[in-house]
């Protein structure tokens, strides 16, 4: 019996699938690296191994589907179409407030949304041709990025410029991460044992990129990205957060928008304070080497998602936990320690051995908190391209 | 006997005056606006009454500063030469921690930090040189918006950009306000009877400009303006924070970058927001009678100050008081009321007859908080230029 779903996330020169059963478990997941470029790889991951995939020279991201499709084919991991196929969409806009199943009128508004993520959403419908000309009689379903944001009251979406840049070009807080956000949602309300409408936390989801939101009774209610994803925390490359007169006080310095651009999205945050790395793991311990700006940007980091974490609390009116989850949040005990260092008035406690465990010992409920904390702390391990699947499967019915 | 100070403080297109006596009353003030252009005016409060003031045609700084000295003069307000002079000076860069008594040294540093504050310290000091010319014995004293934060740990101070960016230009954090933060402190410790250096506070100054600050044991820690007074809190008619990726976002827009300087200055915040008004008792009026886009603007500013006041917790171990200051801090309690509404989670809940009297009602401490709120709420009222006054006589010694 067929029972495989398929999940495709195409970034901007990288493709990402994963094959699930219906039973959510990972049967394979692939990635193709560099697309468009010579030096474009490909490996999948099978039965717990790696290996090495031929792409077509030259292979661009629906060449390169193309073949890692035919690889899964060969090596029986998708012996025939998958019964649904689930796709990673960046921006949804306001058109969507949750998963949509894929038909030409939906493709129509993920195309109206390019303008709002033109390195993102051109890529994602790419994919869901390629996937479409595949498996012509598969549903598809599209999976939003923002969908999970679309509850933000105007008090939290609106930035206070001139509304016609809200009503004439779409200029609003969207947020991101919103699969992993709403995941985080129905995780905790799971292990609570709680209805996610009734369920409020907040959610850091600490990876490559980094957001926070604040969920109201199942709803999200306010985050930290905006009309983009560099708004908010400081991530890995990315500079989150910085005074909008910087772009005025460097016009005399002769530096182009194109490059400007380059280094808040791809040499600030993590890398730049600490001029070593965007790994948090490489930069803990090059810092307890005695690497003073390694030590430096963790600090700026833990820091500025402490603020966060202040800020979100405002939009609440009771707290059932603080998760963080996220290649960062999940596994690194020390930014979980140092920022809940700056959270002691606001009530957190940590609890130190839990935390080492990342939680572990405290399961089911991953709390790392202490018996005198005012709040839960919890860590949630985030599963994006599972709930994709999941939605897929839902949505395909 | 001669007993009074003069307090010079040069916008970009106007000059405020005011005269002290060293008890601290306030003698006399004057303005002159729309300096260089045809229409420039100015005018005196003395004795309770306002009267205009005739200006040289075409007057710039230097001739309107004379032209008000002269009527200061004339109208025996200012009989003889002032005993001491402060000047406000927007940005001390990372060369003043304090005020400081003008020597060419101090001018040269100040002249140094026109980069950092290209409208605002070059006619700093052009009132400065026209203050020296007339009064050339008496002692000058800058004192600087920035000075206060100098304190910000380097986590506070630096953005998630290339460190280049701060070693090479100066980009960080320097805040602004600091006048009349630091007079919160003054005065709040005062009030409670504890020495400054043992009074942590966040202090709301709301006026025109917004800024809010996180003081710890006497000390800023963390403050919502940086680079320049555009970042932090939405304004009158500045933006406040939005996301960097805006930049981006609007490159295919036909918009100059003049254009966007002008827009997020000075056509943002509660007058963009609203399309009305940046006043905030217009704004609330407009509101109260069903002006949608008034009530949304005031969501906003009250929000976002919200969201701050959490963010700025995170910097403290302990709070003495929350106080608000400056023109809508002191006078609106809807203002106060919608912002602490977003607080209960934090602790923080106001007395609304208290909160209606504007603190009146329990001085001198100037309580708004009720019986239940976990720390105390204050209103304070503040005087930079009184401030700079008191600086000005400390420091001419």
């Amino acid at each position: 019996m067929n029972d495989r779903v398929l999940v495709v996330n195409c970034g901007s020169s990288s493709l990402k699938l994963a094959v699930f059963d219906q039973s959510d478990a990972t049967i394979a997941t692939a990635l193709a690296e560099r697309l468009g470029a010579d030096n474009a790889t490909a490996s999948l991951r099978y039965n717990g191994e790696k290996q090495a995939l031929a792409l077509t020279p030259g292979a661009g991201h629906a060449a390169a589907l193309n073949d890692i499709i035919a690889a899964l084919a060969d090596q029986n991991i998708l012996k025939q179409a998958p019964i649904a196929v689930g796709h990673r969409v960046v921006h949804g806009g306001e058109a969507f407030k949750g998963a949509a199943r894929i038909t030409t009128d939906v493709l129509q508004a993920i195309e109206a949304c390019c303008n709002l993520a033109p390195l993102h959403n051109p890529v994602n419908l790419l994919g869901i041709q390629a996937t479409r000309t595949l498996f012509p009689d598969v549903p598809q379903v599209a999976v939003f990025d923002t969908a999970f944001h679309q509850s933000l009251p105007p008090h939290a979406y609106l930035y206070a410029l001139p509304k016609r840049f809200y009503e004439d070009w779409g200029v609003r807080r969207y947020g991101f991460h919103g699969t992993s956000h709403a995941f985080m949602l129905e995780e905790t309300a799971r292990r609570l044992g709680k209805p996610a409408t009734e369920t409020s936390l907040i959610s850091a989801h600490l990876g490559n990129g980094c957001s926070i939101t604040a969920i109201r009774n199942g709803a999200s209610v306010d985050t930290s990205m905006g009309l983009t994803p560099l708004e908010g925390l400081v991530m890995g490359t990315r500079s989150g957060d910085i005074d909008p007169g910087l772009f005025d006080f460097l016009a005399d310095k002769d530096i182009s928008a194109e490059r400007l651009h380059r280094t808040l999205n791809n040499e600030s945050g993590l890398l730049g304070l600490s001029g070593l790395t965007n790994d948090m793991r490489t930069l803990i311990e090059a810092a307890d080497n005695g690497h003073a700006d390694a030590q430096l940007a963790l600090d700026v980091f833990c820091f500025r998602l402490a603020r966060y974490i202040g800020a979100m609390l405002v939009s609440l009116e009771q707290l059932d936990a603080l998760v963080f989850t996220g290649g960062i949040g999940e596994n690194s005990a020390r930014v979980r320690a140092e920022t809940l260092n700056h959270l002691g008035l606001l009530g957190f406690a940590v609890d130190d051995a839990r935390n080492q465990a990342h939680g572990r010992s405290s399961e089911p409920l991953g709390a790392i908190h202490g018996p005198d904390s005012r709040f839960r702390i919890m860590v949630i391990p985030t599963d994006e391209e599972r709930v994709i699947a999941r939605e897929a499967l839902k949505h395909a019915q």
